[in-house]
């Protein structure tokens, strides 16, 4: 259909133009040109309509988040993000949908300097599938799989209250009118950590971002580094919003288990705490210890020194069937 | 939803382990690392149940195709292919169903040494977006926009037979028991002419897959190159099933427009004709030269040297509608 090749010129029409893409799109592919010394770091995640978003989401907010949430995975390695590739399924087109779309995009590839450089757009079910690419000094990634037990464990921003405005969406819970605006914007905008993450190469042992919920990807970094963890219940940065509206037990339960949050999770071993806190005192992201690695097996919670059991249990798909 | 969770299972039983391959799949990105001296072809291609395969597509033809149609595009660019990401959205876990797809999948993989790095599985409407990259020397790149009138146009292999399986398929056209296996196996297995690609780097001007038919793709580099072609009909390569099945001027007319061939089409200027006959006689991969850009701004076709006319419209998706 050629409506489906026209949206081609919105994808076209960006503003960033890097000098390492040797050919951008309209021929079979895209020629890029990494800098010598570097690795690619790359990472591919696809959002489905009613699985990853709600139905109703505003188009820019579904362009925003198939982007940050590929940014937010580069992050997690210490990468700077460089190249996108963009595969777009839409049951119709619907220029002012793909206008919007669009716009959503190119902001966060403008303010990151990334360039899309390869497009496909099909009809059928709405999905959006994007393969990111970033370059990371030979060496530099952070990976998961080296924390090491007596590490710190550091979260950026605060967690949970995107899970809060799924919850109000779902009807389980009501967020109050004047805290709409602010849970819904950490929702459907999400903030990919990217300078935190290449900040953190020579500190961090270890990073995931948060997507699946802190739990649950802390998993990831504790089997992928043979490590045990606790986590110190009254550090977790929970927002007023969410202490106001859950009640403590409850806003730390969602904290630990509620996903979509992209934030960083990381470990940084004793002496690298200072270098990291400097390292970070120039991008104005807040961090927050929240615990410690260790040798043990498990993930254990404390609350004031005390060990607390919670039901863990983190964001799946479809995990209610 | 932890069954999609465990395919991740599957693509991680890969024989390919690629030297370049620093990080592969488990981590938040895979880390590559790219040659020097090369620079890197990407492209990403979705195929979507019920628009580019039918419904009841066997899935290790799914798999196939899906990635088939990836190294078509770094093919006719003169490439080699390294590397892939696969985003895989399914409406259920069906073990089997998974199985076959993934079989589809690394045989061509491992025919061509290419790497799975990335994969994202998740739930909806079935779907595979594949994004493929590949290495090529500085300055090799076949791009569609150096065609020059007077250089001759070839096509690798034989037109038509996909999309006459499409038509039998749809109840247009009738193909003889004994002739569909062929004809199915051009349309379910199509194959990406990964080495005449590479072989052709110093020797084409031009170069495109053939996925949305002969015309509509020789309009592509026309429009780039900015000339015009004619074509020889009588010299056009089409099966002795075609010509069979349709009779002459139906197999013209089917090779002309027919889609989802993953044929190269080429332009190549005199003086290198017989080197590129050279480096091409040792891939068993028939070429045929159809007929030569010039300088007007037209598509024109011939039949033993009269101007015919013939209807000139693509496959496109949904293009009935």
């Amino acid at each position: 259909m050629k409506e489906f090749d026209l949206i081609r010129n919105y994808f076209t029409e960006q503003a960033v133009k890097r000098k390492d893409v040797i050919l951008g799109i309209g021929d079979d592919c895209a020629l890029l040109a990494p800098a010598e010394q570097q690795h690619i770091a790359v990472t591919t995640d696809t959002l489905v309509s009613g699985v990853h978003f709600p139905v109703n989401t505003d188009p820019k907010a579904i362009g925003h988040k198939a982007v940050a949430v590929n940014l937010s995975d580069l992050a997690a390695m210490g990468a700077e993000p460089t190249w996108l590739s963009l595969a777009l399924t839409l049951p119709e087109v619907d220029q002012n949908w793909v206008s919007e779309f669009c716009a959503g995009v190119f902001e966060l590839c403008e303010f990151y300097n990334v360039q899309l450089v390869g497009g496909d757009t099909t009809q059928g079910p709405l999905s959006i599938t994007i393969t990111a690419q970033g370059l990371i000094p030979i060496g530099k990634s952070i990976n998961r799989n080296s924390a090491k037990a007596g590490d710190w464990l550091y979260v950026t921003g605060e967690l949970g209250d995107a899970a809060l405005a799924l919850l109000h969406l779902q009807g389980v819970e009501k967020v109050d009118d004047v805290f709409k605006a602010d849970v819904f914007k950490q929702l459907d905008y999400p903030k990919p950590r990217v300078l935190v993450g290449q900040a953190l190469r020579n500190y961090a042992t270890s990073a995931i971002d948060l997507s699946d919920g802190l739990i649950s990807d802390l998993t990831h970094i504790c089997e992928a580094s043979k490590v045990g963890a606790n986590i110190n219940l009254e550090s977790l940065p929970i927002s007023s919003i969410m202490h106001e509206t859950l009640g403590q037990e409850k806003a730390i339960k969602l904290a630990l288990t509620g996903g979509d949050d992209y934030e960083l999770l990381f470990s940084v071993p004793e002496d690298n705490k200072v270098g990291m806190e400097t390292a970070l005192s120039n991008i104005n992201v807040p961090v927050t210890c929240i615990g410690q690695l260790n040798g043990s097996d498990k993930i254990t919670t404390t609350l004031n020194g005390e060990p607390v059991n919670f039901e863990h249990k983190g964001f799946e798909h479809f995990s209610n069937d």
